[in-house]
């Protein structure tokens, strides 16, 4: 029985089984026609200088991209945006899922919007690829900013890591710049280290914090309430209206205990309901006030610069490190050495060196 | 005038002035006898096993060494005293200057040589090559420690980077640990990375506070509080008792904050003045109930595992950076991509690449 059954083992297929049909010649011209309306880098640059949202997204698209001919469209693309880009501002906005961050953007965005700004929301959520974008995945939640002619409205980049998210995001800002948009909001989720990777391409950090949650120090997480340069208290109304009071004193408090800011400013704890849009404006005035300080104290222009700089170091840094492990007789020989290290045999630093030899 | 004076110009100087005098053949001859009897490897390391204090002075003074031959012989002294080492606990202690470290080392000290415990002190001090040692410079601070047969006392290794330092205590401590010590103290004052590096390569780190400083919170540095196993408030006597309490609850409040520590241990705020040799063996039952949990529990194991593949991977890292920069071509390149990122005309990412491929 076995010996008969011997052409139909699981590695055996049908011939042709896996093979394409012959293609419909209909559709292959239209698919033609719809790949050579794929529009031309200077098209695109072009439309990006007029404001035009299609080419802005379409633009965006290239840049995320991992098609090799993508990304020499997409650094030509860039590089012409450059001249025109640097003048927005950028704010930073992060909250735990559930503070109501996409409320507080539409309420924020619509206000921005109504005073003559164009508002451009993007998204750095590493975790996106996976959760299928656990932020910003449904534009329906911003469901009145999305139709406003002057908001773009743009979910995170999807990438492997972090560095790669951060970097497309940082070269949408500059096509979104070059496109006019005076204000960037950029959304982060309150998970691993996509707070600072937001922080380091924002120049004003908002905490979105929800009113009424009990110990309000005790669910921040470290380091956070360092890099804000502002903590908002949302939802604060009704019968929260209370217990946010309470949250802003308590908040105020500890921002105190930290040391002055390079920047000059004071960290302001604030209240706000994004739902019933109470304490937007107050938002934007604090917001503005802060830009007013750091524009005339030179701050604002020198932390750009080092946001640059700290970027360009670190993905150097990152890629030497990444091209370092990923060479097979260092993966091998790590596995070795961290082995020796738990038996006593070596020490970190002789470990290390016998890895260093090895690329040399 | 001028012409007579012409050979006694400043830059003239007597024939033979910088000549050294002819040697003195006695002294010759007693200085080359000592250096025939400066001990060998083998000599050293059965030194060191035998519990011998010259003999590790020596060997540790050979670590410090950037002579060549000097390198060759720490690694043969490290490599055979690591079978001995890993079986004391590493205290880091820190304090801003004026908290009473060197009292209180010297107090809790005593009161381990009394309970038969040998004790290193070893020293943190990154600045000590430039200050000539603000720590544990002059042996006379502990004058009753270092008099104790059973406690060895060794100011910081000199160095120009943290790195440097770090590592030469990290081997100090293998080779003190063979020498039979069995708790070994490492001293770092509240400057810069040094406290992180401390926090490294010790097992329980401990923040000494003066007492009645006012807004004890407030003098804290970010991150310290977060690293700390105890915080000790020293000086808490006399008038400065009351102060001290209230600080003590202070502290134990802001402590409360931070999430619970992977260790399972809850740090606590305790009271001592060392002068008074006041709640030092309060302290070290806490300690000793601290190494029970964590030995018991893994963390004791796990966590010297992370720390030696954290410096392996740390000093990995590090010299890929300084090499990578120290290419003079990528410091040229790296000057003109700093100037094109602040005049806009290129983005961090498309610069650190021009800088990676210059190193192909």
């Amino acid at each position: 029985m076995a010996k008969k059954k011997k052409n139909i083992s699981a590695l055996n297929e049908k011939e042709g089984v896996l093979q394409p049909e012959t293609l419909n010649m209909v559709v292959a011209k239209q698919l033609k026609s719809l790949k050579k309306k794929s529009p031309s880098v200077d098209e695109l640059v072009s439309g990006i200088l007029n404001q035009n949202q299609t080419a802005l997204s379409q633009a965006i698209t290239i840049i995320e991209s991992r098609a090799q001919k993508h990304q020499q469209q997409a650094k030509e693309i860039i590089e012409r945006c450059l001249p025109r880009s640097n003048k927005s501002i950028r704010i930073g906005i992060t909250g735990v899922p559930g503070a109501g961050k996409s409320t507080f953007i539409e309420s924020f965005g619509k206000l921005l919007v109504s005073e003559k700004k164009k508002v451009a929301v993007l998204t750095v959520d590493p975790s996106s690829s996976i959760s299928r974008g656990s932020i910003l995945g449904d534009k329906t939640r911003m469901e009145d900013l999305v139709k406003e002619e002057n908001a773009f409205i743009r979910p995170s980049a999807s990438g492997d890591t972090l560095g790669g998210v951060a970097r497309k995001t940082r070269e949408t800002i500059i096509l979104c710049e070059a496109a006019g948009f005076d204000v960037i909001l950029i959304e982060t989720v309150g998970v691993g280290q996509s707070e600072t990777a937001v922080h380091s391409m924002t120049d004003f950090f908002l905490l979105l914090k929800l009113a009424g949650a009990g110990d309000e120090l005790q669910g921040i997480k470290r380091g956070i309430m360092e890099m804000a340069d502002s903590i908002i208290i949302n939802k604060a109304d009704g019968e929260n209206l209370k217990a946010a009071k309470m949250a802003k004193n308590e908040f105020n408090r500890a921002l105190h205990l930290y040391p002055a800011k390079e920047s000059g400013w004071a960290p302001k704890t604030l209240l706000c309901s994004a739902l019933k849009n109470e304490g937007i404006s107050e938002i934007w005035e604090v917001i503005s006030t802060y830009f007013e300080t750091v524009k005339s104290n030179g701050y604002f222009q020198n932390k750009r610069k080092e946001q640059n700089k700290f970027w360009l170091l670190q993905t150097v840094e990152s890629r030497l490190k990444i091209e370092f492990y990923a060479n097979p007789s260092v993966k091998k020989e790590l596995e070795k050495q961290l082995k020796a290290l738990d038996e006593n045999r070596t020490t970190p630093f002789e470990a290390a060196e016998k890895l260093l030899n090895l690329s040399k």
